[in-house]
């Protein structure tokens, strides 16, 4: 699209009920902030600058904004005189002069570019103003779009409709785009002589077509143009996003027996015919190849899992985790900047923290890498087909060589040569009969603490 | 409320189709019998005495319906003879004189103490009987709620119902407020002269009526009149529960990622701004507090989590768990009576039990609080700053004085002083070339099983 | 059922839009192939015979076919020219000669043996065809059943549909039955004379009429008929499928907390009073007796659970995994091919493979049976009341005597007799200060890191 486009992303909205500490557009869905996801869809719609109009946290948001490469300018709302008043918010961006302006919302995070690209391209086609719309069984609260002659007339606010008004189903989503040669005429004709002596941008439909100006209107799904008042809208806005991105993963090839209860991130990826079981959690960061199984009960985040590699159950993966192809991490076990070489195991009650695993090693149950010493973390590496025996310590920075075997139960805290056995544990001792002495003294103590009471 | 009352709940139903060794009103809900939640409900309308109707189980039954401050008393109902005769099982207790009589039923749970206290009400303005309603979109099955001239006039059951009169979807939830000068004389004029020879408390309805008195109806929403029959509908009963005290958290300000994943208890209490992400399951008796973090899949009951804390993922935190603000308890580990100071990190595969940890202590991966000899439980004590090394095992009781370290597999059976380092591991031997040996007698073995078969 | 039947499965249906590297029809639900779930049926229904007509994988789709005793053979069909054509791929045994035949479908994998049967009795009582019939809010693409004076007459397809006849819901599920003795006759009438070029087997309804045949409509519930084009159709099944099952099983006097959270294979049996709390993941070949608690977050698969044992939360029990009466397994606990007795527990961190542990013993924190040495597995007995002290490794093959004791942090390499105290540990050493020397040395690390970056 070769027009200029200014996006003004409204997100100074009061968050009271939202009953937070931070800006409601800082909330996340799918891990990353609400303004985050409006300015993905402004991105993706060839916008190349956007204004962000703010109340509190204007930094963070401004920060939270940057995706996507748009240029992003934070202004001000001081006071709180309505959408229209809040759009003026930012007249020095609108008066610089853009062939387009669009309108959003920072707290209307699900809005595709598709939509404002189809708005942009009403506008092209020669509109002064482009409604966002949408259709809904339950208008209750919305402003309707009310069509005379096959052309939009009017947003009728609610209260201001008649009985036969309020049955529309059609209504104003708030988005809008507006032609940026003649933005600020129209912008500044909006009046506050209503009830609330408010300025409301929804009259700039009636202000473009009292001077003869082309309103058009662009349908969003109902899904897109759903806001976030409170944190029960805000899960509801998890939930509407999560749904539609497992079902956009699951026909691409991934299979999830239980989708529902797979949480993905926004930037999560996952190759053709990987398997996820259900009650898997994907933070930020990770990349599944095809083919991969992750079992039930899985939390994932910043990692990449090969394929055919096979995580969990109850597998931790955090960030740095690279696990090659045909490995396993499995129940039990944490693995944080830590690389496992192909067909690697790690299989149960273990900790790989900072360390290299070569191909074909196993690391036994209860296998630790202790690699904090309370101030600094170092690093353990162990070489291809080595075998770590249950329980032990590998106290870092320390090697283990290639085919190397470590003992169970032993504290390495030296370098083990390649094809060594190190052993760090002391010998068994047997003492006969001294069990049922241990008993009849925890017995006896028994006793008499009860006798204490 | 100045007025008397006596709540007379029936609890003697047939649980034939719950397939339970146990009487269905101790079922839980939310982690507490279904008939302690219906005391909760009657004890929030400042009711003072309660009748339990009850067939078995009458002393845990009793027991779990001592809830709010409420003078419970059971009856045992011998026979089974429909639910006018059921209510007189209570006769002694109803002919003792209050003001107003409530009649509720064990396996109807949900129920509001405000649609108590709304019958009551109507009571007091001169009703002699207040139906309690709902209304349904499927009333099959129910009573429908007749109405002529404004007034109820009768409860029509289905079976006696006109097809115009089974297309009513105001229905009689079993529930009803009796004024309770005229109960008994009300009640004993129920009969048996119908199809079943059963005693219908429904007929109490035209019975007043006919004595001149007046009938009035209070709505509930429907599902605070849900009852239970069997384990469906008692998931059914738990799932809305959880939906509404889900919904109360989001809306004060606790975020909840995948509020469908997140199973409370009745008494828990989460602060505002809390997170808490999918999969998390509350056990009685949890307290978290405003800013804290409770990752996916942890298991929490009987704890209190402080302000800035952090709690997994897969963590399990068991009666006791105290965790002091800004500390963490993390993926496969388990407190049970234990205090984690200010600070302080429990991050990976670690047994806290009957301990205390000091403040900015950090307990290594793998480190066990050996509390239990087979017979007793002792404590162990963990100053400040202390630093406890991955896979040792502190064998209670025993003291580590703060700042102390303990090196990595120590076994530490002694007391330990501040900022003293404490070993109990043997030297690591390394035996060059030992490796290549273990694994070719290894494979012999192999060899000869294969061979053996 | 004394008539003989042939059961024409058509399993070769395009899996483009499944993009999988295997057949569609092998994708799993509730843990076995979908053919699996339609051969169970078949066999439900005294159907003898199977033709399975395959695309791809002809090997490993008869392999999953193979259930319930019935006959399979394969037949590939090598064109697609219509489900006509396909069902012809079969010819050879079609004309071998059966009282019945039934048209199933590897891709509609829910259908119940009750309506098989009911198709069968049909053909019984005089039809020539039953068609599978179900009724439907949304017949959107579906064909319509045609009745004209009680009698189907036609099935028409969408496309072909008049308004009116696309208002229609009651709608062709595509399975079918056919009188085997005419059946071949039918089938070659079927003409490809259409816009497509196929040979539709639903022309065989107006065929089998113009013969003067009769066609009967047996119904289905729509969640049987529904198939299987894509993942998140897969996914669907598989809901449907667990929502039936979670219900049946709860009908059955099982407890389940959140239903929509435990997950089934088909072959999980659960005996009465037994309670599942959320998130419970049961793979293939698990028996839980009745009374057992099965807590939150536990992944259960072939193992058996007896009256009274309790499971997690958190705990992993893989093939072979026996837990004795009143037995425990706890929190991050993995069992596999292990034996745990009457009254044992194995409560925390811990890993059993291959072994058993005898009645009432205890096994501590962190314990862990060492059962591979890298290339074979080894066996661990364990006594009666033995105590397994923390973190202890008990290296296989050994033994533990009755009522002997494992010293925490011990490493057991062989045998302990009965009563015995076993120790393999380093004796405690104490150095004052020291740590201090530690952490100092480590802070001045730490800033020469900073220095060096």
């Amino acid at each position: 699209m070769s027009r200029s486009c200014l996006a003004v992303i409204l997100a100074a909205g009061d968050s009271t009920r939202m009953k937070s500490s931070m800006s409601k557009v800082l909330h996340p869905i799918a891990g990353r902030p609400m303004i985050a996801h409006v300015m993905e869809a402004v991105a993706g719609a060839e916008v190349g600058s956007a204004a962000l109009v703010v109340g509190r946290d204007a930094e963070a948001v401004a920060k939270a904004g940057a995706v996507g490469g748009v240029d992003v300018e934070t202004f001000l709302q001081t006071e709180r005189l309505g959408t229209g008043h809040a759009v003026l918010a930012a007249r020095e961006a609108i008066q610089r002069g853009y062939d387009d302006i669009l309108i959003g919302y920072g707290d209307v995070p699900l809005i595709a570019s598709a939509t404002l690209i189809a708005a942009r391209e009403k506008l092209k086609e020669g509109a002064d103003i482009v409604v966002i719309g949408f259709h809904t069984n339950d208008p209750t609260g919305y402003g309707r779009l009310l069509v005379a002659g096959g052309e939009l007339v009017a947003i009728r606010e609610e209260k201001d409709a008649s009985d036969e008004e309020r049955r529309v189903g059609w209504c104003n989503s708030g988005l809008m785009a507006i032609d940026g040669r003649k933005a600020l005429a129209l912008l500044d004709k909006i009046g506050n002589g209503n009830a609330r002596g408010e300025y409301y941008l929804t009259d700039i439909v009636e202000i473009a077509r009292a001077d003869g100006g082309k309103v058009a209107v662009v349908d969003a799904p109902e899904r897109e143009v759903a806001g976030c008042n409170n944190r029960a809208e805000l899960a509801a806005l998890e939930k509407s996003w999560q749904e539609r991105r497992r079902h956009e993963l699951m026909i691409s090839g991934v299979s999830m027996v239980a989708p529902e209860t797979v949480f993905l991130s926004y930037d999560t990826e996952i190759g053709q015919d990987a398997l996820i079981e259900p009650n898997v959690v994907f933070g930020p960061g990770v990349r599944v190849d095809g083919g991969a199984i992750i079992h039930a009960f899985s939390h994932i985040e910043g990692a990449h899992i090969s394929a055919g590699a096979m995580v969990g159950p109850f597998a931790r993966l955090r960030p740095g985790a690279d696990l090659g192809v045909g490995s396993k991490v499995g129940n039990f076990c944490e693995v944080k900047n830590g690389r496992i070489g192909e067909g690697a195991k790690v299989n149960h009650l273990t900790y790989i923290g900072d360390a290299v695993v070569g191909a074909r090693s196993n690391i036994g149950a209860g296998a630790i890498t202790c690699n904090y010493d309370g101030v600094n973390k170092h690093d353990t590496n162990i070489g291809e087909d080595a075998f770590i025996g249950s329980n032990s310590s590998l106290v870092a920075p320390v090697s283990v060589g290639r085919g190397a075997y470590i003992a169970s139960g032993s504290v390495i805290t030296e370098d083990v040569p390649a094809d060594a056995l190190a052993l760090g544990r002391a010998r068994q001792v047997v003492k006969p009969e001294r069990a049922r002495l241990i008993r009849e003294r925890a017995l006896a103590m028994k006793a008499s603490r009860k006798a204490q009471k």
